[in-house]
């Protein structure tokens, strides 16, 4: 039997990669010594017909563009260097739709204060935007530098996105997270001096979790510390929809999922919200609010993957 | 009527990107002045439709995604910090296809001494290579900073890969240059201390003298120093085309163009083929074998446009 990519799945296919590129550190994004800082660079492609939902403006998609690879130096609590764009569009695109996506892409730009420096313009059957973030840091912040008994926080509310994905209308705090999200430049700016570990929510917490762990070491998440609101849950369950399936296991709420020492807790001047905590337990399990504590499923979203 | 992008062409859409971008150099790579030297960042998508021939294995396309953007940093003279691959696959893809891709990229990375550092794995319905490559420079060659009366040179052949692309049988010159072409990187950093001016040659000679030309200044191509083979005529007669129109618009060479004084010809330790001169004549030209001087067409690959 031949052997497709479909058959191994995304997460192998990167383990692949890794194991057989040298330079390539497990982490998001790439550090590269250079004249005695670090050079912190990132790309992230986005595919029109997998990651631009049909209500999304041409702004939006540039916007977006910008924001997903500006995420990953958030997370490293890197300072925005530059920016490049690789795009292809269909020679069918009306030129005024162009003009909207790079017009995301250059406010997204001036919004990060991150310039544009260069790019590509190609030709495809629909919408590709390749975009690569450049950032520098004295100490890049990495994601899995966390100890035992660190408390594991976020700098906003998770799984909006995951639910606007789902609703038709287009005025409400879920859609807007799902359309026009925003990367935490500033709070992983500031994260570098207090947290223990950082990484950005873009495959859902427990994707993140699991990318995260280390032998040896658990995590504990507290349902109640969640904070969903009821109106959250009323949603989810009109859609038929698991609500705690949604926050877990969606993503693409580009919020920071950092740890921190209980001491740095209190210095930290950023608002946050503490979820859970770093264990030994070697397992990465959520306290419901009915009480029972159980195992989080390693489940988010993964590309080559069938239903 | 409603414009579209095909309406206007890729060379305007680049005229309008660079015209909306504060921050974007009209050199094919971004310089970015960072701790008392420059980084040099350049990103290239290929796509497997437009960019890669049937006859291409998944080596070779995974090589050329990296010598793509490698020829670029050449051009400038940079020395090579790192690679960045986003690339996007069929989810039906052979995973030893997939393999292959990878194993070309790596091959390359070697051959150029360029660390694979980082990257991003998609999904899509066919192959997409958007790689990035960082640099550094202390002193970027650009590519408009020659003088009247500087010599036009290239580091090889041009028209090669031109003729390579019609041909069906495998084993020749100008199908390996179609295929499995080289940048000069070790050419560039030695031209960075001779050379006045340099530049790649992907869209054609034709299309790279236009794109490097400054108001008040010409070149003077001479067909004679091109040193077109007899062969090279008769199989572009073999075939219908006219050899001068394969050497000058059509590209993928992947050669430098570069200008240098006439005293700094005789010192520089690497070998190249001078084709021309810069002149005064505000025009791009060409003296051909059979004594008549013609304007060379401002006509190369580009996106968008129909033929």
């Amino acid at each position: 039997m031949t052997l497709k990519v479909s058959d191994i799945g995304e997460k192998e296919l990167v383990k692949y990669i890794i194991a057989n590129s040298k330079d390539i550190t497990p982490d998001d994004t790439a550090i590269t010594e250079f004249n005695s800082t670090n050079l912190i660079s990132t790309c992230d492609m986005l595919i029109q017909s997998r990651h631009f939902p049909d209500n999304m403006s041409y702004f939006d998609m540039g916007f977006k563009a910008v924001t997903v690879n500006v995420s990953d130096l958030a997370a490293m609590g890197a300072k925005p260097l530059g920016f490049l764009l690789s795009i292809a569009i269909s020679k069918d695109l009306k030129l005024d739709s162009f003009k909207e996506i790079l017009d995301g892409v250059l406010k997204a730009c001036e919004y990060y204060s991150i310039p544009l420096i260069g790019g590509d313009t190609n030709e495809a059957s629909e919408i590709i935007i390749s975009g690569t973030a450049l950032g520098c840091s004295d100490k890049p912040l990495m994601k899995d530098t966390y100890n035992e008994g660190d408390l594991i926080a976020i700098t906003g509310d998770i799984g909006l996105a995951a639910l606007g994905f789902k609703l038709d209308v287009l005025d409400n705090i879920y859609v807007k997270k799902a359309l026009k999200p925003k990367a935490r430049l500033k709070e992983g700016i500031v994260l570098k001096d207090f947290a223990t570990s950082a990484t950005d929510i873009t495959d859902g917490l427990a994707s993140e979790l699991y990318g995260i762990k280390k032998e040896g070491f658990g995590f504990m998440i507290h349902e109640d510390m969640l904070e969903i609101s009821d109106e959250y849950k009323q949603l989810a369950e009109d859609l038929d929809l698991d609500y705690l399936d949604l926050i877990l296991h969606v993503g693409e709420d580009f919020e920071l999922l950092f740890t921190i020492s209980k001491e740095n807790l209190g210095k930290l001047p950023i608002d946050c919200r503490v979820i859970g905590e770093v264990t030994d337990s070697d397992v990465v399990e959520i306290n419901l609010e009915n009480g029972f504590v159980v195992n989080i499923k390693n489940k988010g979203y993964e590309h080559y993957v069938s239903d």
